[in-house]
């Protein structure tokens, strides 16, 4: 495979697929930049910061030194990539609005691996069903970033990615992948179980993400500082461990203490789903809070913190018609 | 007692006590409006509405038919009051900053007979030590009444009061206020446990208004519409029986059920609380979910669904540091 980039002389290539990366905010351009510097040749597909992506690339502020990445191809969309990319790395938000597989048919050939890069549970069975042939992988980012200009991103803390194969069990494409992150600096966990990270994950983002929106985009130091704000994120946990357990994932028993603790150890934090609100941008309480709640009420496990906190975001974040005010 | 008032020939006073009302809003205005009509010498004090109210008396546009109120005499504050009144009406909000005892000192005298017309529990305390020889009387307000304009206020459903002596007992004081309620066409229920009545009324307000602020001012046709959000009022109701239960105020057990049957049946109604927080006045969190919190702590009932939204309240409201921002 002919290498059309520049080498990085600390961390030599160990491979230099295509990868087309799907989804123009901040975590596609940080690992995209990540996995540019280890070699690969990754190709954008950018909407509003199109024009100043293609010329300038994207500058990157990063606790881990600034770099910059200049894609290998800057497109408007899936569909002018020309050749399948080795990887069509997806790294859109998790909302039901979204058809992924629509959305990435056109840029996907036979032997293209699909990497979804996505918050949530659940998220993969539709990209499965459509594209049965193709490897795909589940991967989750441990990251704070965030898009502060067009074509520049800041990234604050964290970084990991942890990745496996849909449904489960071992993959050279997920091997290959690995060895990409990780000679571009990103620490990567493989997992034979993605879904069972995606619901530890779930555990700290069902909790914080909806308690940072409706308690006014509370930091999570301003969240853990109130006892009973602690006791209704531990609830929450707790709810989403229990369902997780009946849903088949059992998770370690100091999951929750453990998510407590990194916490409080973290600067003060605005979550994603607090910072798209604040951008007026859909939230993703669907795959969040919603599928997490759907399997509880399957499975018997009662979700009434879960629940309260999916409801209350949901109207808050509702297209209101005409109100009558009234008071009492 | 001489009469300084027009006598409503419907409805003949039964007795023409002075009666200072110290709290300027809609709540005050209503029912100061009322008892007048029913031949008191009814006193007002204005805060920011004073021209208007001294010039033109206060407008009300009720359901039950419009009305004028023109006060007995209006002032800028308690202490402009050169007569002890008979009955002293606080319909001030319920809130930790006002020292009530303070505010109405000025006004009180030996005979006095003090109404606590406010939301919330444990309210009466504070008030009933500072005057421990003066009649102290609690009273409910079940109406949805808005300030709209400088002297004038809405009246846009129900009406009725509840009203007893704190601590409990039988009093002729009791009995001449609901006469003279009556009189003025607001049905009065007196009760001998009016604590227990706090508690009754707080199961809706404890359930109904904090949501309504966290779910972005939903209307109670919203929060019932969504079936997690009944959900979750239901849940904070059955926490708010349980603790008054163990705090000595046995509730009906159909409690919860009527509090939701009845609020199924009411037009789409904005809580006092939303609309608090709409005019970024200060909310009552601390009277109506505070307080019943910290009986649950010390009885060991717990409150996870009235913790959580307490927390989110508390966050919500508060005043902003610097913060900084992350994504994750």
């Amino acid at each position: 495979m002919p290498a059309h980039h520049t080498p990085n002389p600390n961390n030599p290539p160990v491979d230099s697929p295509s990868i087309l990366v799907v989804g123009s905010g901040a975590v596609g351009g940080f690992y995209g930049g990540k996995l540019a510097k280890a070699g690969a040749r990754v190709t954008t597909v950018q909407r509003s910061d199109f024009e100043v992506v293609r010329q300038q690339g994207i500058a990157i502020e990063s606790i881990d030194g600034d770099f910059h990445f200049t894609p290998h191809e800057v497109l408007r969309s899936p569909g002018e990539c020309k050749t399948p990319p080795d990887y069509l790395l997806v790294t859109l938000k998790s909302l039901p609005e979204l058809d992924i597989p629509t959305l990435i048919r056109p840029a996907a050939g036979p032997g293209t691996v699909i990497v979804l890069m996505q918050n949530g549970i659940d998220i993969e069975e539709p990209v499965a069903r459509a594209f049965p042939d193709n490897p795909l992988i589940s991967a989750l980012a441990f990251v704070c970033v965030q898009r502060i200009a067009p074509g520049r991103i800041r990234h604050l803390c964290f970084g990991r990615v942890t990745i496996g194969l849909y449904p489960s069990g071992p993959s050279a494409a997920v091997g290959r992948l690995e060895r990409l992150f990780r000679a571009g600096g990103i620490p990567c966990q493989v997992t034979e179980q993605p879904r069972t990270a995606r619901w530890a994950k779930l555990v700290w983002n069902a909790a914080f993400n909806p308690v940072s929106v409706l308690a006014g985009h509370a930091t999570t130091t301003e969240m853990l500082a109130m006892p009973e704000c602690e006791q209704l994120i531990t609830e929450v946990m707790k709810e989403v461990v229990s369902v997780a357990r009946l849903a088949g994932h059992e998770l370690p028993e100091s999951t929750v203490e453990e998510n407590l603790r990194a916490t409080r150890r973290m600067e003060p934090y605005l979550t994603s789903m607090a910072l798209d609100h604040m951008a007026n941008r859909p939230l993703e309480s669907e795959a969040i809070l919603g599928a997490a709640i759907r399997h509880g009420e399957r499975l018997g496990v009662p979700t009434p913190c879960l629940s309260g906190l999916y409801a209350m975001l949901t109207l808050l974040t509702r297209k209101r018609p005409g109100e009558s005010e009234t008071t009492v």
